[in-house]
């Protein structure tokens, strides 16, 4: 299956996941995909991410988070630059996602970081998604 | 009952309520809470509103609204400015909240507003929540 937005995929599966409180969710894995799921880890939204070898490609299985109440730790996320429309931020210009409350992830030439790992760097790049 | 902040004490309780699935939360009015509580109705993110002459003052209540899911259309609610850190947005410099998802709530000279209006009126001002 050729997609045209395979961040978007993998942000609308965990969206929904999350939502109808799956344990884990399973996809096409990528490097960049596999990147964002290291900061999801990272940041506390996700409970863990492995990639595996499939027959063709690799799959990307990622263990949802859940508080005591059973409230998603990933509780919405949303796609900020897409093919159609790239969306960039400059290093003095990075965006904040709720006053700190959330992430930014951002592909930077020092690799996929948060909002807060890329003004540390001193980088800015392509505003990949929201986290909150 | 004396409060510091009686903005952040209406957020919480609105918070607090939505989380609970409750269908209305009472608190005591004020001619700035009402003026939020107005956007929040105009904005979709509760059902009703209205102020009720109580024995000492004014009583402010509140219908929250859910989706047919039972998910509340107030999914969350931050105080920005406080009594102690008040903060300012210059009408060149308004917030925007999750790109567009969610609004900001701002006292301007033009009353309160969101940050679409303020942002049609050309006016800044304190910037009293986030909400989306």
């Amino acid at each position: 299956m050729t997609m045209t937005d395979p961040v978007a995929d993998m942000l609308t599966r965990l969206r929904n996941a999350s939502k109808a409180h799956h344990d884990t969710v399973a996809l096409p894995s990528s490097k960049l995909k596999k990147s964002i799921a290291d900061i999801l880890k990272r940041e506390g939204y996700i409970a863990d991410w492995n990639a595996e070898s499939a027959r063709v490609g690799e799959t990307l299985n990622i263990a949802l988070k859940f508080g005591q109440d059973r409230r998603p730790a990933l509780s919405g996320i949303k796609r900020v630059s897409k093919p159609g429309l790239r969306v960039y931020a400059k290093s003095t210009e990075l965006p904040t996602v709720l006053g700190g409350l959330g992430i930014a992830i951002l592909s930077t030439s020092s690799g996929v970081l948060t909002d807060r790992e890329a003004d540390a760097k001193g980088v800015g790049g392509e505003v990949l998604a929201y986290v909150w």
